[in-house]
């Protein structure tokens, strides 16, 4: 079996400096004249001179009357001076013309007018006093903008006013980018299908590069979709050539495969630079010389997509612009656990960030590369140097924001079990133009007990049953929140029950069934609200845990449950109904149980809390709650106990 | 005369409150549906919600041999287990889809193959061990993104993938720009002329608040330039409602008058909630309700006109988007010098920000509510607060940034004398891509040795003759810089000489006819090289500086005094041969001089300061200087002398 071996693989430092040594230094993009009302955001290719000065005429800078100021002098309290209206002094408004010969205004404020004609004024005034002068802004041929420089509002203003109607500046870098894959469907034949058969996968990460290239001030073409195939690759690409780009990406499909064929294809047709980068995601990239021309060979996986343009192709266009690279936003941060890494990669992490106390928590996200929804969803990225085994909870590490700052603040953590009430309780909150956003991090009910112990979340959901009293969450909140304070609000009461595929094939009627040879159960993780409720259920009913054939087998969330019995990973799993029904299975109801939702008394103080549990006992969050099925909200946002 | 009185002048937060009360609160934009590949930017008009599971087929996550978990349970170190190929084993790369029946993958490092036909195993994986299951990204009908949420790219790629071609965005505000004034020219047809005529200004507001409008995520339209008469403002107003827009702009012309035909025309058809707001620029600022639209009266001064946007319209547009106005960047900084101002207005003075030893310090720009260039060349703002008489040397104050905060670290403050080699100094910084911009205060060669040794510059251009010993900058450094370390590089010999109108048609021939009655002479401000050169010059032939016409009449920099002589305000004035040339003046030269800089020892650490130095030194720049005629360049960038 032919595998990718990296033999030569560069550090993103070394790869960086290839390429940007290549194809980076001194090159920019040619220049074109454009319409100054065009010009927004783009960059002057030469300097640019005022053609007349501004303002173009002597102009009143002051309401009051136009004098000659020889006409003044000597006027003093004592000894005022009279001046004839239309004569010696003339009206005049901001910003209108000096009559020829007048060289000083003189404020109203300082006029006494004596009837029509006259007026008296009690000082001098001095020789273009209050006037607005002949290039008092800009002078004629006097340089406004030098080159390299960004064209905002004002600068269209300034640029109008000294009579530059068009400036001379850098093309937008035109990016060719070919996806690749037999499996692709065409962005445009998406329609046409209902959902994707089979391995058909509608391609995504060309418009995504589209839009990053739109980003960084360039232009992007899209080429047909080129097949697994070198020859057909290499066919395409020189049909991306003939574009005459900046530069061209390969993208490969998410299949495998591709990127050898990309490799091949481009080997034959110039010199591949780099093939190999000690990052992850996006260790696959190629970047290469075709023709004087840089290519990007970028791996198919959406985030190894994005982290390979972003290390490569986004400093090159900045570069080709004329334009510094601008250095993101960072924060130190502390992550909410452990963080193993392997040596001799760079990993980025995606990650959520909330404000909680006085620091910063990370909170990392799926580490799949192909998990794009780990990149809409993170707040950070955290960079997992080369050479280490990762990030202890102990330390706190640097984030690039891929927010703004400012938006950590509205950020409430909420680590535990997961709800999809939660998710309905996120969308009010935006909906109501709340500045307040939850994160969640799925650890379970007790986990989240446990963040909340630790500092490292606002707020945890828990369903907690304890099994002796019959009472939910108080009694381990007791044992394992010993010297914290916190305040518990209920969330809702739902069902929990048994998920199975549409129209129940296996007949599965109750808990007793899970016992049954053919029945694949999946199991949710110890410590999790449900799995409590699970074994206190089937110990209820009498069944012995080592009948159940999957207990072992486990999953975080209600969702990745529903997913294994729609997927036939298992014919059935405790969850609930909203779970269920999101993916259309039936639902068998075990039992109704108290969701509550725990929260550190001092993060109370956080508008952002605040407003998440206010939220919680609107009209329209109940109303939406409700329609899911299988919950009652009737005393949602109710606050139940404060303890400690 | 008639007057506008602002009896019911606004603080910009009661304007605020009463504009956004009325129109922005709970209104939106309509939605329209756009195609996803056109979203960038763009912000949901309702939540968005998944078509189809992410990834939509079971696939290998990792390069190895798929198999069916359970034949290789069992398999350890010392009972490795042995599985077929085709039958019990299939090989697999990353993203390939499993084969039928089969829920596993080992990795290609945990296989040894033995022949072509069987592998090797000594561990058992356990099922989905390595498999990217259906909907781990993304499960279908769940929430992608929240209503209210901007669309970024990575947004783009989750949204294709999980089958969602367009979204339900808000429609981008339309905001109609209705210039106003009868002398202004429309800036489609400023190309048929040459210069302005007369009283003619070239239309550039609109332009401006069109780009401001854009930034904002909106869209503008120019309507065609009403004249200054009550009915045509009135029918222009009309014209602009009809196209239903969301905001009504009326931009007055520069000149005066036309704000008092916008405030009737719009206080005749509709309710005026503001008509003077306490700030400067942009006091005449109109707010109004015309038939449920907002209508707002910009000010027709460049800057008034941005300030009333930014406060105003800015707000607006990004609440009829759902969007949470931004937050600028700020810096707390040091004023060079105290910055008075009137109280019962909140001024906001446009500063030059650089960062001095461990400190920012700012550096006034021009007040005028005319100078364009006043906001192009800030690196930041400074509100004046309403009832303060203005901001002391001796405070901090924060200033909101207009470029990025690690820009400040590239500029180098140079306060002192004014010469044209610094701009072409800037320039070349620019041109070569170096992280280095000059940002320079004109304060006269012993105003820039004061700053320095206040430590609120990093350098200063200087040109002192010490009329005793004939010697240039070193006596004043001696008397004026004692316990401040500095280094004095060479920037130019350079010639001054008197500046007369083109022709030179008062016949000026040297110093002498600086004392005929019919010559009027145009000085610069006392403490300034060039006054100090004048001084000795007159001195040296007998002169005496009562004799001279004008001598009183003082101006900050050699453009400055040569725009008095071009535009008449005075006969000559004495300045170098450049600022002569640039104006099309005749120059008369009188002597050759010697312009240093001086430059703060601890400064020279700064990376920005040692460009500017070394450039001063290269090739390019000295020919540029050569080529302006008036200097000899040789010594430039060089050091000179270290003193203290």
């Amino acid at each position: 079996m032919k595998r990718n071996v990296y033999l030569d693989m560069k550090t993103i430092e070394e790869a960086q400096g290839l390429f940007l040594e290549r194809f980076g230094r001194g090159r920019r993009t040619e220049a074109e004249r454009v319409e100054v009302s065009e010009a927004l955001g783009r960059i002057t290719a030469e300097p640019v001179f005022a053609r007349w000065s501004v303002p173009t005429y002597h102009s009143a800078a002051m309401d009051g009357a136009a004098v000659r100021a020889a006409d003044t002098y000597g006027a003093t309290e004592t000894r005022p001076r009279r001046l004839e209206i239309g004569k010696e002094a003339v009206w005049i408004n901001t910003g209108q013309p000096m009559p020829a010969g007048f060289n000083a205004v003189i404020m109203i404020e300082k006029i006494h007018p004596l009837g029509a004609d006259r007026i008296e004024i009690r000082a001098s005034a001095y020789p273009w006093q209050n006037v607005r002068k002949v290039g008092e802004d800009v002078v004629a041929s006097q340089l406004l903008f030098t080159q390299d420089h960004r064209i905002r509002p004002y600068d269209i203003g300034a640029l109008i006013s000294a009579g530059v109607f068009d400036v001379p500046v850098r093309r937008r870098p035109l990016v060719a980018i070919i996806p690749t894959g037999t499996e692709i469907v065409p962005f445009e034949d998406a329609r046409r299908i209902d959902a994707p058969e089979g391995t058909q996968i509608v391609e995504s990460n060309a418009h995504l590069l589209s839009a990053l290239v739109e980003e960084c001030g360039g232009e992007a073409v899209i080429c047909p979709v080129a097949p697994d195939q070198e020859d057909r690759v290499r066919q395409a690409l020189q049909e991306a050539l003939d574009l005459s780009p900046h530069v061209v990406i390969v993208n490969a499909g998410s299949s495998a495969g591709s990127r050898d064929f990309t490799a091949h294809a481009i080997g034959s047709m110039g010199e591949i630079l780099v093939h190999g980068v000690a990052m992850m995601p996006g260790k696959p990239t190629i970047l290469a010389d075709v023709g004087g021309r840089p290519v990007v060979g970028n791996p198919g996986y959406a985030v190894s997509s994005v982290l390979s343009f972003e290390h490569f192709v986004k400093p090159l266009l900045y570069r080709l612009q004329g334009r510094r690279l601008p250095t993101g936003q960072t924060v130190v941060v502390t992550p909410v656990r452990d963080i193993p890494s392997k040596p001799g990669v760079e990993e980025f992490l995606r990650v959520n960030i909330g404000q909680v106390g006085g620091r910063y928590v990370a909170v990392p996200l799926p580490r799949a590369a192909g998990s794009i929804t780990s990149l809409t969803r993170a707040e950070g990225l955290i960079r997992v140097p080369l050479l280490t085994e990762g990030i202890s909870r102990k330390e706190t590490v640097e984030a690039t924001l891929l927010v703004d700052r400012e938006e950590l603040s509205r950020t409430v953590v909420m680590i535990g079990s997961h709800d999809m009430t939660i998710d309905i309780l996120a969308d009010e909150l935006r909906r109501l133009g709340l500045p307040a956003r939850i994160v969640s991090g799925n650890v379970g009910s007790l986990g989240g007990l446990l963040a909340l112990k630790k500092g490292s979340c606002h707020m945890a959901g828990s369903h907690l049953l304890d099994v002796e009293s019959g009472r939910y969450n108080l009694p381990y909140i007791e044992r394992y929140l010993k010297e914290v304070q916190v305040a518990v609000f209920h969330l809702a009461l739902r069902d929990q029950g048994l998920m199975v595929a549409k129209g129940n094939p296996k007949g599965i009627e109750s808990l007793q069934d899970l016992t049954r040879p053919d029945v694949l159960f999946v199991n949710r993780q110890a410590g999790s609200g449900t799995r409590v409720l699970l074994d206190y259920s089937l110990q209820s009913a009498g069944i012995d845990s080592a009948d159940v054939r999957g207990y072992d087998q486990e999953e975080f969330t209600h969702t990745a449950v529903a997913v294994d019995v729609v997927s036939g990973v298992a014919d059935c799993g405790m969850g609930i109904f909203a779970a269920a029904k999101a993916l259309d299975l039936d639902f068998i109801p075990v039992v109704r149980e108290q969701y509550d939702v725990v929260v550190l008394r001092e993060a109370l103080e956080s508008e952002a809390v605040r407003m998440a549990i206010e939220t919680m006992r609107s009209d329209d969050f109940r109303r939406r709650v409700t329609a899911m099925g299988g919950y009652d909200p009737s005393r949602s946002g109710e606050l139940w106990q404060e303890v400690g």
